[in-house]
């Protein structure tokens, strides 16, 4: 299949290189150009406009974005709108809020064109080697590009998740899970790091990847870290966050859904960026008030 | 190697027959002998008494406890006291709480008995086939008895943890991770449960497990049970907790470490086990007597 993809940071540039090796032609399109010419040494077919990249294909086009979610989106949609044909296909596989991809869908269908919604996880090797894809689509629209997703797929890791919408949906939820779940693994080796015992956190990771209950990808990530820095010294504890926590925190309370942990996971995220905290001086004001307990000055 | 194990309980009997399995000799007890018996007929050696099962090991003794956590493991150190030779070894492999276990060791040093602490994960599975375990104990006495853990052990799936003690509290703190593990992809699946979207929660844990960023044991056991039971209609959201959640939450709490999802965690599952709540009736009360909102009848 020919193909074309817009943006090549990290994720798109290795997706575009996962498609080559399964034999598609890929078209590929950004806006810094170095990296088109980057990837025309890499056996990728390069464009220097969207005009380009869109004549650069026949037939019935399939262009996936992969840009930062937001305003680049709905630029690029807005570039591609005059160039297409009807039922050509934009595949927009970023993390964007489902809402935006469901107001783009109806937008794109009145004039035409279809939409697919791709959640894209497992990193840049995923991207690179076999990634996990979400897809939200109509249904015959998804047919038509479903042999290239499986392709581009790691075996099992792609799903038709339904209407447009639900694949960034069900993706936001992935991602949701995956802030709560480092969390709890952080806590953990915080409690392990401020204990009584002399413990090795990367041994302590390594077993616990080797046939118990909370094995898995992230306390594989976790040997890793330990393996690279043992006590992490080199790494601040700043933990920031791209907007999918937020999303889903937003849909859980939207929706009445007690999701203590997943919420908390954001909230320490926050605290997280914090030096110093607005409610930390009131409470050290407060104690101060009424018991004469002693302050810390600002720095 | 020939040693004594006292419980079979499920952790416990699969245990044995792992050991069996791997060319060791078992002799076993349990308070109630019909599985003595069944275990005489599964190849293990039935012991009928504590007296009787110390007895027929010889040279220095190893005896694995798999009890309930709590007065019984104290019950069983205190019967076999009299009946083991210095240096005999006594092995607690439940859920003790580390404090207990430091408070054992204390008391068995002082009458020249080893002690071990191993926590072990895995489940049934893991008991039967390869389980996780993290040892503490004196470097010499988990020396001798090295051997023998990593016969039941899954490959790389054993740890000497350091001095005694810390087998217990490295487990207490991975199950407190599983904690907020479980609860994080419990809350996803949830939001999912309620969104617009109409979604096979089966194939979501199944994409999941292929590729994504959260695949792990605990989003396969979540594919099993979907497969099962694919809205858990016969599963009513009851969460007990059998203490290693709180312990891990006090521990925190004396450490200071913010572990906040981990403690959430603890409290949703209390909370669970709430048909109602006096918190719950205080808020309506209150809202009753300020703004005249109405309350619902207690039933």
């Amino acid at each position: 299949m020919k193909i074309g993809l817009i943006g090549l940071g990290r994720m798109g540039y290795n997706l575009a290189l996962n498609a080559r090796d399964k034999g598609h032609d890929v078209v590929v399109f950004n806006r810094t150009l170095e990296k088109v010419h980057q990837a025309e040494k890499d056996g990728l077919i390069g464009a220097y406009s969207i005009e380009d990249l869109v004549q650069k294909i026949e037939g019935r086009r399939v262009i996936w974005l992969m840009v930062s979610a937001g305003n680049t989106v709905d630029e690029m949609i807005t570039k591609l709108i005059p160039l297409l044909n009807e039922h050509d296909i934009i595949i927009d596989g970023g993390n964007s809020n489902y809402k935006d991809t469901l107001r783009r869908y109806t937008e794109l269908k009145s004039k035409g064109i279809d939409f697919v919604d791709i959640g894209t996880s497992g990193g840049i090797e995923g991207a690179r080697n076999g990634a996990c894809t979400m897809i939200g689509a109509e249904r015959d629209v998804f047919e038509f590009i479903e042999p290239f997703i499986k392709d581009i797929s790691i075996e099992n890791g792609y799903l038709y998740t339904g209407s447009n919408g639900s694949g960034h949906f069900v993706k936001m939820v992935h991602n949701g899970i995956e802030y709560g779940m480092m969390q709890a693994i952080a806590e953990g080796f915080e409690i392990l790091e401020k204990s009584q015992f002399n413990l090795d956190f990367e041994k302590v990771a390594k077993v616990w990847n080797n046939g118990s209950v909370i094995r898995g990808w992230l306390m594989e990530l976790s040997e890793n870290a330990f393996k690279k820095d043992p006590h992490l010294d080199e790494i601040k504890g700043v933990m920031y966050s791209s907007g999918e926590g937020l999303w889903t925190v937003q849909e859980a309370l939207e929706l009445k859904v007690s999701a203590t942990v997943i919420t908390q996971s954001l909230l320490m995220r926050y605290r997280s960026e914090q030096e110093d905290t607005f409610s930390g001086k009131v409470v050290a004001a407060l104690r101060n008030e009424f018991g004469g307990h002693a302050t810390k000055k600002s720095e």
